[in-house]
């Protein structure tokens, strides 16, 4: 077994990738999502995006939601933001902590996205550096694959990187948008960036697991999951989804990589989202448990 | 990335493992769906049990199934067989390359599944042994844990594997049943086995595909899977999944890894499938098609 890293920090998406393409639920019951995360000792989390709530209704009350919550001491708290103007809104709720900005490695998926050129999307991000103290995360979707142009070169995928950190950005996160992630495609995209970066995987057509675990032994210990599997782009057919935070952190406890989050509180929690979207969740450790608990 | 095995051979268990806890289908249809499979490429296949049709229903016409298959070059077919009548039936049959027999490595399961103790059914295999000419391969079952027992070592675990070789086994297959394995699981079993195994995973937790990784990573190259990811113990509660056969030959694929399967007929036999047991299979590849597959 290569070495694996001993810490993993695990960002919860939940609230905001894994309820951006359900049915709007209140502003409330948002929150009360949160507080079950944090209750299992989630401390990295995506509360929720500054986008139109006519784009993505699911989304309204961004600023609510995190007046709700307030300040945490050892949470911090990110915001998706598509512009400036998103950015200004997130400053004002001096509740966040970190802006994440999505652009992607697909000029096709990015017109369909957000309407902008890859290029244009870059120069966003420089204004939203502009009106921004704070850190940003670079998120770059379609980083493995596009559904519209097929293989994307790693060495561009990972020069985009460059050009997000050029633009001000302080991380990058390479995202797995429609689950066209392998473990070969994985090692392809690290042997450009190497392993200080964060992966947002998911699991259309099931390799989310396989694929953080490929990338555990290159190294990498940043993750996003979201909270019973939730989730998938409204964008983008069939990109259903979020690598299931409990399934992570199941297989993480089983390695003895720490996360510092309790499983099965995680589960609670998938119990509490489930209710909240009045759907089962895809997660199958939050149907079977995990493997520590017995018949 | 570690060394991988240039070509690996999946066994399809969907006609058997992952038909037994559906509602019975007529001889015929599983008959169409093993043409299905074979069509895809699939070399090898267990094609039914001759257990007690009042145990399993679903199983019931194993000696019908085989006879409207024939022979077919260059395909081998497995019958799984619950002890020496089993095999008797299997060797009138003509039809019957290799038997699968399995053994728990739980004492409480094998009780369970089976109504007999490990020590007896490991005589029950010397007994198949008397009676069968050909190939024989053990299945051990619970062999990453066992959800009554819990963890389960796995030098006890090889060393029952060994009882079999001992009793008449030609080869060992190790099984997850209840989806315990995780791949420190898998590299602590290997580690006692060595990687001349074959492997049968399930997705009770989503674990299959990252452990079948994990397993290709030490050199196992013989993996039993479902078309359709269908199946599970009808004995244990949440036993729900076997890897899905699709699943692993998409992964396969990208990795550079023969298996000789078409993926694309592969799904049409998931099709098949779906249509035969009434609903939808969970297979995440059935439904998005594998990732050369664009918008």
């Amino acid at each position: 077994m290569a070495s694996l890293p001993s810490d993993v920090t695990v960002r919860e998406v939940g609230p905001r990738d894994g309820l951006q393409a359900e049915a709007p639920i209140p502003v409330e019951a948002r929150v009360r999502l949160i507080e079950a995360l944090l209750a299992a000792g989630v401390t990295h989390v995506e509360a929720c995006s500054f986008v139109s709530p006519t784009a993505v209704p699911a989304m309204a009350g961004a600023a609510d939601v995190l007046a709700a919550l307030g300040r945490r001491p050892g949470v911090r708290v990110y915001a998706l933001v598509p512009n400036a103007r998103g950015a200004e809104l997130a400053a004002e709720t001096n509740f966040v902590d970190e802006l994440t900005v999505t652009v992607s490695a697909s000029e096709t998926y990015n017109q369909k996205n957000v309407g902008r050129s890859v290029d244009e999307s870059v120069d966003e991000l420089a204004r939203v550096r502009g009106v921004w103290n704070g850190p940003i995360d670079a998120v770059v979707s379609c980083a493995f694959g596009s559904p519209y142009e097929g293989d994307l070169e790693p060495d561009a995928v990972a020069a985009l990187g460059d050009r997000l950190v050029a633009a001000g950005a302080d991380a990058l996160t390479y995202a797995d948008t429609t689950g066209m992630a392998t473990p070969r495609r994985v090692h392809d995209l690290l042997d450009e960036t190497g392993p200080a970066v964060g992966l947002h995987l998911h699991e259309t057509r099931g390799t989310g697991l396989v694929n953080a675990y490929a990338a555990l032994e290159r190294g990498v210990h940043r993750f996003d999951t979201a909270v019973g599997g939730l989730g998938g782009s409204p964008f983008a057919a069939g990109a259903a989804g979020n690598l299931a935070s409990e399934e992570l952190v199941a297989v993480l406890d089983d390695l003895g990589i720490r996360s510092g989050i309790d499983v099965d509180r995680l589960i609670d929690a998938a119990g509490v989202a489930s209710a909240l979207v009045g759907h089962a969740v895809p997660s199958r450790v939050a149907t079977a448990g995990p493997r520590t608990r017995l018949a």
